[in-house]
């Protein structure tokens, strides 16, 4: 069972934590459009129990992912299943179709401009991404995917790295509940 | 959105039933074991709303299938989203696990060995399938796929070619229905 220990941080000065990444011989890549639609479950609240579910097209690839509750009072740590769907357009229309079918509805949609960059520290090799959300702004994640016995040390591999890199001010609310707490 | 049109029938002599197409000039295509994983919704119960929602393991490809209500009192017509999933037990096993993570339960599962074939009619083409189920016996199906505005002359089309084969006793239940009703 992976889990996902995941910190996130907004940010003021992307220049800045750019050259830092630099200085740490880091390569940022190139620009990618991810669309996050967000599903309502048929029989329970997912922002009371504090899980999602998701369609996301990132260029022409389609994904479906479930998060579980978050598991931690500091981190967004959180079991993750993400699967591939078929690619195109027509497909991410056809899974929304699927889950509409079985009950989900749509509430809301994440658009973003992501640049990833794989960042070694303390011997792991962590996942960065430096997100600008539409209508929300500018914020750095940093990750890790971990089995259960490996969360702890992940979390203090990704604190490291978060306090290396300046980023302060932890955001463990998704993405979804800014966008719908800024409406 | 499309509906798929279908009559299924048991079937005694399926002897009788392949020098039939034979003498239409049908081919048989070789037989595929096929195995349906059926799930239970976590709000409501398909048994009642007679939905159903299943993964299919064919070889080495998964397809996931949403069936919604018959809405005819004759034959099992019904709105149904058919999508493949990545092939390979281990996605098959992820889904499982997807699904589970989303509140539906596994409450059966149908192997079947089927052998397709396509059945020139009335200058349509009916998909026809020599069923042999696991713990239930053998059947034969004849199903055409259609927007809205074809059931009516689908279903007549199909009427009319399981006459011509001598199928009678026409069964709108599922072979999970039947398969749980047996137990």
């Amino acid at each position: 069972m992976k889990y996902e220990v995941e910190l996130k941080f907004p940010v003021a000065e992307m220049d800045a934590l750019e050259a830092k990444l630099a200085e740490l011989g880091v390569e940022i890549l190139p620009p990618q459009v991810e669309v996050d639609r967000y599903f309502a479950h048929p029989a329970k609240d997912f922002a009371k129990t504090d899980e999602a579910l998701r369609i996301r097209r990132k260029g022409d690839s389609n994904f479906i992912t479930y998060k579980g509750p978050k598991i931690d009072p500091t981190t967004k740590t959180r079991h993750e299943i993400e699967l591939p769907l078929s690619g195109g357009e027509e497909s991410n229309a056809d899974w929304t179709r699927m889950l509409q079918a079985l009950g989900f509805t749509p509430v809301g949609e994440v658009r973003k401009t992501r640049r990833k960059a794989h960042i070694a520290w303390q011997g792991r090799m962590i996942e960065g991404s430096l997100d600008e959300i539409d209508r929300l702004g500018t914020f750095a994640e940093l990750e890790l995917v971990v089995e259960p016995e490996g969360i702890e040390t992940a979390k203090t591999c990704i604190t490291s790295l978060a306090a290396a890199l300046g980023l302060t001010g932890s955001e463990r609310r998704s993405y979804l509940e800014l966008l719908l707490n800024a409406q």
